[in-house]
């Protein structure tokens, strides 16, 4: 056992160094120290969330979770102020987001499995659905289109129904069972859209920047990867809301089904805000007119500067001023205005193993609706349940066997002991964790200004361009050779320069002064107007950014772009009387100079080898 | 931060002590030291093993984890020897589980997908397939039966031929735009069988003592629980054979595509093993005839039982007599059987989170045949990709972007490190960590030995009645009142009972002497001789035992049993002068003494309450 843990001990030293604020790379940091102790503590006893039985301390405490997140999104959470939202944790992002699709689509099709269940039986249902008719009197179309309250409503009014009819507990029980049979969930989708033939397969609606777990989850889900529709992005790498407008327009008009439109509220690699609340107006609209979609937001990286947004006591959304406080830029009004509008989406996925600084596996999945559990739960009791206690207790009781709710099983108790108490010790508001997040965006505009005196310092020699503004704490920068104007070269000089930023197995990390990480502008998945921009500002022939590479010695389908998340907290820190970030421009400069003093001693880089395309060597 | 640590650390006090010899209930143990601290030690570092950048000290522990647990089930993982499999680590068994249905779909379907992409650019290959003929002179059916190495086969001879005809770089990729759309995660369940309607939506076949992860998996992968079709069980608990041949049968005849059938290495309830050995058999026989389907292991809690069977030096599968040694009953000939032919199956599901002694979360998912990742990939290269590198460095090369071939993204690097340094500590053979499992076994030879004594001991009073012979490491049993033969009231006397050995959030820990579980034999859910053995035994009536109760005082729709997961490997110990297992039969006779005192004293049972029926009360 010694010999392995020292083994282990030693390779470990050469992990990414996340602790350290010279790593200024992937979405990692030191992590806070009451999660921590909180994780090694609960791990001792390791229990086990799937129900209370075996988890009795912290099931309660990841449902506390939920909620506290909840509260920092504007979802109420109060059972006598009505509809309330419910959390859980998940393994990570990737799962929330399959979560988020996988609510949408239980709910959207189960008024048609209920229709088609009262037609069976020979029995209707009144006042129900948006227009609040007969159950028999609305299309396949309308059905597909209720809004999820809509759906939860319809359950309770049928319930309500059912129950004041005097229908046998047989009967209820064939209801049940026919309903079962009839949901997507039950026949599949071959079979549910091969007997609903006027139901086309519905479609989901993602920015061009999403995640490719969105990939992911509509190819796992069986939706086909084809469904997935995605929405380009303007010239600040945000959704574009015309063309959000234009798609949902057209499917609206082809009477093809929109299971669910997602909004990224600070994207993987850019940090990018997406315009939430025009998205949700695009929705209310299209609702008013019988067209209904679920709003999920992305915001496994974004989440947590929502603390930013949220007074202490009131836990009201703060006005743009008192959130702009000690800052150069942040929020801008549209930043502003789209993070005050995620108290109306459906609901969220967040990562508090990012940015809420806590141990891998730590990701939480959101609903605004708690109503939803009824449509997924594996021990569906819904018919014959028609109490209606709204006091918080009952809604703990409720839940409490959580696995029956979720996509997962067994799930470590610690992941919950430690964000519950990094939360009660860091509450969610501006004055606790948002000071936190307020560190990080204070960072990155330092780390903008510094950046750009870099730029016109070496202007000279090289090009620094930053192609759209860092809006929260994630910044982006090319480098080009001056007097180059081929895409290829400029991005084999920039891996050249990276090479010293980046991890290297089989390097010992002390050789590292700082490390960083990349990320790639793609050919077709940019906005035309700001790829022509970025290429112009750094004297880029436009004709060597291609689709398809014929010509690797001048054409590339990207453009190599360094990558900081500034999410260290210690940045701005001084050690031996110099901060990290001045320390790292520094530190780049000296970087830039010695390749091109290689670049100038050396045969022209046009000559380089063969076979070693910088597109290849990523 | 200090109050919120001690007010947790004071809950945990009373979170289920699964660390104690005095937990028999779930299967939850003390955990393995190499591993807790391997766990604690990486944490610091926290590695995310989504890709080696964030992880480069775990991913290479991870994938060696995968070969580790491989070896140990008898997959090849030598490259030189031919097919290798893979493995890595979940959140859980209910993630390996949607994986095995993920990967045995996208396997399955893809042979169509490329038929159609073949076709519509007009070309064909020689000599693929179990007929090796030509790909277009195969009909759909026989496409969707050809065998996963079928498949993986095909895909190596159709890059080879493509290689070989000169086909230009603009037409391959045209071709591989063509099946991606054409693949079943393209086009989606409802758009893949709507166009190819010959063939039906596919079943998955799991035996009805499978854990409820298979309902969602069908459920959340789109398949539809309509599909999941149930075998039988017999008097054992067992996978009934002939059942499961007889629907085999039927699904040939009726030409619907069987995607995979389940076989349980260790029931969640039971720890019952099915005949693994005769489900290959028939599916070897059907393969031979042209019908298909692939065999999951879902062996979350008895995989490492693989270990007690294999040798040290050679990793040879031991021979009955070996695994025997120092045990009264383990291995019976079908159990042994059952074990032996593991090696022969598709994928196994097995929780290192469960019997591997390690702290949540820990599941995992091992694939015979390495050459499935090419099929889920997220970044599909497989149309340029000839290299043909069976080195094993070129395996972890080829893996080390692990969150491109999993369901999960970000993952705790440390779950890895603990199972590594775990599994080296204490190898998976019968002479290291076999060791540990056959003490869970001899436990359960003792304890069945004891609880038959007592049963003797007390046949005045109480019926204790065995329903199945425990093969493994869990045990249960029935109780009842002599002289009752209701199983309502038997049920509420045994729940009377346990109510001792029940973990109770709201009564301090302290108090329990043993904590113990519960399950049931649900009406419908079990074989009908198995049903009237146990109820004759118990001297139930069993007209007593329904599907729907109409008489909550005398009926019951299930029969209500002690469970006892024999785990912790401490139970033989003894503690002032007594063992723990002699400890909690003195108590359990002791509780049911009391019981029955109570009973004797109170008014008679059958008028008790109303509306605190058995069924109720769980």
């Amino acid at each position: 056992m010694r010999q392995e843990l020292q083994e282990l001990s030693a390779e470990l030293k050469n992990a990414a160094p996340f602790y350290s604020p010279r790593y200024i790379g992937h979405m990692n940091s030191d992590l806070l120290l009451p999660g921590v102790i909180a994780e090694f503590m609960t791990m001792m006893y390791n229990p086990n969330n799937v129900a209370a039985e075996a988890g009795p301390a912290t099931v309660p405490r990841e449902l506390e979770v939920g909620w506290q997140l909840a509260r920092m999104f504007g979802y109420n959470t109060d059972p006598e102020k009505g509809t309330t939202a419910w959390g859980h944790l998940t393994s990570g992002g990737t799962i929330a987001n399959y979560e988020g699709i996988w609510n949408f689509r239980e709910v959207k099709f189960y008024p048609i499995a209920l229709a088609e269940a009262a037609g069976v039986m020979g029995i209707d249902f009144e006042a129900v659905g948006p227009e609040q008719r007969k159950l028999s009197e609305y299309s396949k179309w309308a059905l597909v289109n209720f809004s999820i309250a809509d759906t939860v409503d319809l359950l309770a009014s049928v319930k309500r129904q059912i129950s004041a009819s005097g229908m046998k507990p047989k009967e209820v029980k064939q209801f049940k069972g026919i309903i079962d049979r009839e949901t997507l969930v039950g026949l599949g989708a071959a079979d549910f859209f091969g007997k609903h033939r006027e139901i086309k397969p519905p479609k989901v609606i993602v920015p061009i920047t999403a995640h490719y777990s969105w990939d992911k989850s509509l190819k796992v889900l069986g939706l086909g990867l084809n469904n997935l529709v995605l929405v380009k992005t303007d010239k600040k790498m945000c959704l574009r809301i015309d063309h959000f407008e234009e798609l949902i327009d057209t499917f609206e008009n082809e009477q093809i089904p929109v299971l669910g439109a997602v909004g990224v509220l600070g994207s993987t690699e850019f940090s990018t805000i997406d315009p939430i609340d025009e998205m949700l107006e695009i929705r209310e609209d299209a609702y008013d007119r019988g067209f209904y979609f679920g709003l999920h937001i992305d915001a496994a990286w974004g989440g947590y500067m929502c603390s930013l947004f949220r007074r202490e006591e009131t836990n009201q959304f703060c006005e743009r001023e008192e959130v702009h406080e000690d800052l150069s830029y942040f929020p801008s009004q549209e930043i502003y205005d789209a993070f005050k509008a995620v108290a109306d989406s459906d609901s969220i996925t967040v990562d508090p193993h990012k940015l809420g600084y806590l141990p891998y596996p730590c990701g939480a999945f959101v609903a605004r609706n708690m109503g939803v559990i009824d449509f997924i739960s594996q021990k569906a009791s819904y018919l014959y349940d028609i109490k209606d206690d709204r006091s918080h207790k009952s809604q703990v009781e409720k839940l409490i066997n959580l696995g029956q709710f979720i996509l997962e099983g067994s799930k470590p108790g610690a992941a919950a002991a430690a964000a519950y108490v990094t939360h009660r010790v860091v509450p969610l508001n501006k004055h606790h964790f948002g000071r936190l997040v307020k560190v990080t965006i204070k960072q990155c505009e330092y780390f903008y200004k510094k950046i750009t005196t870099l730029a016109n310092e070496l202007d000279k020699k090289v090009l620094i361009k930053i192609p759209f503004f860092p809006e929260t704490n994630i910044i982006c920068f090319a480098v080009n050779v001056k007097g180059n104007d081929k895409l290829a070269l400029m991005n084999f000089f920039g891996r050249r320069v990276f090479e010293r930023l980046k991890i290297n197995r089989f390097e010992p990390l002390q050789m590292k002064e700082f490390v960083g990480s990349y990320t790639s502008l793609v050919h077709g998945k940019i906005d035309d107007e700001l790829a022509h921009e970025v290429l112009c500002d750094l004297e880029i022939d436009t004709q060597t950014f291609v689709s398809d590479v014929t010509d690797s010695q001048s054409q590339a389908d990207h453009i190599f772009l360094f990558r900081h998340s500034l999410m260290s907290p210690w940045l701005l820190h001084r050690w031996e009387n110099k901060n990290y970030i001045d320390r790292y421009i520094d530190y780049l400069k000296e970087l830039i100079e010695a390749e091109l003093l290689k670049l100038s001693k050396a045969k022209p880089m046009q000559q380089k080898k063969k076979g070693t395309s910088p597109a290849e060597s990523e």
